[in-house]
């Protein structure tokens, strides 16, 4: 690779380190910012530069946000005794969508050991000190239903159950629009398991 | 999305821009970047902002290089009358791995109406030049097999068949390691019409 110019090399190698870009979508991806009309390396630059610039997290919720508090826990309106635990931003943003009107705490991560993702990558004090005082009456945890967001939802009862008195997990089911057909045994018996009174 | 901060929708929204991918893959490296200890923001960011910083396009081939001149057009011990026609940089690496001892011109795209990749926006004119003096002796095309490189390479023909003698397109057949049961038909064709004498 000495053929190409150090600049473009260092641009192939930063793009790789990100997830699912290998050696050869950075080649293409450095290639064709430097040829496209539409995308270009600088504007693309520039964003990723100013990224964390003036980013805040809510000082309850850790949600990014541009004030120290964000619009959801200055909500007086919405219920702030119930909490829902979710792994990053865009959960908080798909549960808006669903009409929950509780409040957040965002986790940024799951418990991941591999990718070094331990306790204290996460924002777990912060969720322990937010329920310390006892006005919290239910913690939802919204981790993924996989093996990295299950460990991290038993991790949390396990910090939480002397502070909470309510621990819930969401409901395991068969998604709308599913066929169950083709629905995995797992989530089958888990909604035999959670059946409800119709 | 409003309750995102501008400046990481800002960074979806250029992500988004590149191809393959789409803005559920955007918001997952935007939001990698900002957590990942591997990759950050600010050296991607530096990266691309100093991609087309000091980079420039050799004055023969339009290689990308730093001098005016690239190693290759330097080189004085190559076949300088033999110019091998590649679509961007990444293929002159790949062609200097097997061995060729010419020189060569890079297009840097193909022509591609839908992409708005016309004759103006390959460097065919500087291509052109290079074959005025009637020094070249044999272009030969390597633009990829499909239907944007055929298309480009007819063009590149039309426009070099009064100053170039010999003209050229890559060999077509089986590559190396194939296996014949799952080789697609055009690729049979070529390989028995392009037979060689053993």
């Amino acid at each position: 690779m000495s053929l190409l110019p150090p600049q473009i090399t260092k641009a192939i190698e930063e793009f790789s380190k990100l997830p699912g870009i290998g050696s050869k979508s950075a080649e293409r991806l450095t290639f064709h910012l430097l040829r496209s009309s539409k995308a270009s390396p600088e504007t693309l630059g520039k964003a990723l530069t100013d990224l964390k610039v003036e980013l805040k997290y809510c000082r309850h919720c850790q949600m990014v946000t541009l004030q120290d508090e964000c619009s959801i826990c200055a909500d007086t309106s919405r219920d702030h005794a119930m909490i829902l635990i979710v792994e990053n931003p865009l959960d908080v943003i798909a549960f808006e969508r669903s009409g929950y009107k509780g409040v957040y705490h965002v986790l940024h991560g799951v418990l991941s050991p591999i990718d070094g993702m331990g306790p204290e990558q996460l924002r777990l004090k912060e969720l322990v000190d937010r329920c310390a005082d006892g006005k919290v009456e239910e913690a939802i945890v919204a981790t993924n239903p996989d093996v990295e967001g299950e460990a991290t939802a038993s991790f949390i009862r396990e910090r939480l159950k002397d502070k909470v008195e309510k621990i819930t997990r969401l409901a395991h089911g068969l998604p709308m629009g599913a066929d169950i057909e083709f629905a995995d045994q797992v989530t089958l018996k888990e909604a035999v398991d959670g059946r409800r009174k119709l």
